[in-house]
């Protein structure tokens, strides 16, 4: 058995021959999250794992102010997100008469409600943001695309099936047209629609574990 | 003991018996959560329990489409929450260069990454969420409002104090105009600013469980 005197030396050696850890060692991989380096599987990552965000408008009801409001979305069945959200509103809510007069919207999602931040802050850069801006349009209930968006809400979201009829509630679609990702140090990741929207096409869909 | 038949008897006449549910039983009256009959102190519960939110602005870098971004905030120290949100923001970020040319801004918070939803959905109005719309104000550093700000947001964020100098975060305050708060069915409840910044001051602070 070693002596007490001969292990601390034994654990001080080890500490300074081990290499210094990383400057990242306060954000730790996680498991299914993309790495820093793959920025439109990043923030197809966060619209696949998230259920809710914040929908801002240009507020008529407050003479043209910005107005966010937390609204629940889908950009997909489980597993098979496409990273269109869809969303299920009522014009009884701001949001909808907002958008139904002036389309310009961006929805804001946080990796920090997943749980995958740990202890990190909300606002600290490595854990990840993404805000998507666009217009907010309504989907032709008799289109194909409402099919589609139907099963991508009803599935993550159980209780709208439900929810009242005399509530009027119609599926809009945000069309992307701007991304603003950060999830890492030095600054947003340049991501355009395209390659957002066409990741993981090549594999058929897109699975996050 | 009771026979099987005897139990299963029982059991039904109980269910017989029984009052039926309210409406309201899917969603439980959590402890600390106050009533749907108190929008005030519901709306300073959500301000005060919460450590992040969306900031929306009204974007120059995309021509005037409302920007919503992540960010973390503290209206105080904890269990002293005053119900203004302080930001601490650099202008390497849009959100502060957005305020700086154009203060319109709102705060959105949701009660769903509190935990306290259950299963209900994020969107479902009994879980509660509120919209602090306004304008965003630069705090001056010589203030004793920059004390208080400073106290607040470094006890709930302590990583905040060693975030690099040479990004020059700056201090910013939401001078709220406007509430939006919905926490249960029948469309949002009206809540003046001096009602929700007022709430709690006769009794010293304001203590949420």
């Amino acid at each position: 058995m070693l002596s007490p005197n001969l292990l601390a030396f034994a654990v001080a050696a080890l500490l300074v021959l081990l290499p210094p850890a990383p400057a990242v060692a306060a954000r730790p991989i996680i498991a299914g999250k993309p790495g820093p380096s793959e920025a439109a599987a990043t923030a197809r990552w966060l619209a696949a794992q998230n259920t809710w965000g914040v929908l801002s408008t240009i507020s008529s009801d407050l003479g043209g102010a910005p107005f966010g409001n937390v609204v629940s979305y889908s950009d997909g069945v489980p597993g098979e997100g496409r990273g269109i959200p869809y969303f299920y509103l009522t014009t009884l809510d701001p949001t909808a008469r907002d958008a139904l007069e002036d389309e310009r919207t961006s929805f804001t999602l946080s990796e920090f409600p997943l749980g995958t931040c740990g202890k990190i802050d909300p606002e600290n850069p490595t854990c990840a943001k993404l805000t998507l801006t666009g217009k907010l349009k309504l989907v032709d209930l008799q289109s194909s695309d409402a099919d589609l968006a139907k099963l991508a809400l009803f599935t993550k979201h159980p209780e709208m099936k439900d929810w009242p009829k005399n509530h009027h509630f119609q599926i809009f679609k945000l069309e992307i047209e701007n991304l603003f990702l950060i999830d890492w140090f030095g600054g947003p990741k340049p991501i355009s629609p395209s390659e957002y929207l066409k990741y993981g096409r090549d594999k058929g869909s897109v699975k996050f574990s």
